[in-house]
């Protein structure tokens, strides 16, 4: 099924949780901005894939697009380079307090995880559990393990686990969301 | 300036190079597609950025964008992963048969490549002589270094430097364009 932003965006509930609820998508944004200006990493959101079917010129050089369709996106959401490693990783929210219904990751999204970390990259999913305001990092080895479970069992990852297997990532105030911290987690152990 | 994909593609002019012509972009990523069902690279062209403004549904679960916007990339066309290694292009095409105006290249673009070549990323420009036939890539150590030279002398890079600093790429079959090719031959050299 694809995602449609835009409807997100005007459909957005303004929830509020007691000042904990943060706008993961705006604030992962936010935080590339900062590891960008600093220059400690090169990571962007790719575009929603549109297919464009008619343009009109309103005025010259102005294109305008009047008739357009959203597209299912091949792979995740951001990618880019740090400290010399590819970097690719998906963010996905939930409501849930206890667990990541696995339903939310596209199956295709977890094929080109399983393909750039085969190849050397260092991907994983990053999710924000918004009832606890905590955003936990998962890298692809687990999530497939994860994923391959579903066949036979639970068709979710547990918060637990996600604490077992996974990282919980530092949040604060530049960057908001301190994912590379967490890389740099990685990195050491590798 | 921002180049409208759209425009292209309606106004393209079937030009006839006596059966030497290809699509270059239509090459590069059928070239993409074979390197990815091989296994051999993870590479994506990025989706063309585009601002949404209005957004209707004419049926259920069908969103139709009914006006939006081209937005300028910040960034370069593809990127991806290969042995590795973070890739990072921009792809070109001149009519010229002696050189390739720099004001085909974006500053931006520029920046983001130099910006990831320093991090570790093998980044590059591949040049379409549409004329010659001939595609040309060239690292971006030298692409800084011809724009520099743009401040007090010539505004484009000659075929000659193509040839003397980058290399040619071959075309064939499956890949239509081997760049990968290339970049193997920049990764032993380095």
């Amino acid at each position: 099924m694809i995602k449609y932003p835009i409807k997100k965006e005007l459909n957005k509930k303004r929830v509020n949780y007691g000042n904990r609820g943060i706008d993961f998508e705006n604030a992962i944004n936010e935080s590339n901005k900062f590891y960008l200006t600093q220059d400690i990493a090169i990571i962007y959101k790719k575009p929603t894939p549109i297919r464009v079917v008619d343009v009109s010129y309103p005025s010259r050089n102005k294109a305008m697009i009047t008739k357009a369709f959203y597209v299912t996106p091949s792979t995740t959401d951001y990618n880019g380079i740090y400290k010399g490693y590819y970097i690719d990783f998906e963010t996905k929210e939930t409501n849930s307090k206890t667990s990541m219904p696995l339903k939310i990751v596209h199956q295709h999204q977890i094929k080109h995880l399983e393909r750039v970390s085969r190849h050397g990259a260092i991907s994983f999913l990053l999710v924000y559990f918004k009832k606890l305001d905590a955003i936990y990092l998962l890298e692809t080895k687990y999530l497939l393990k994860f994923n391959k479970r579903q066949a036979t069992g639970r068709k979710s990852i547990s918060l637990e686990e996600f604490k077992t297997f996974g990282y919980q990532v530092k949040t604060g105030y530049n960057p908001q969301i301190d994912y590379l911290g967490t890389v740099d987690q990685i990195i050491k152990k590798n």
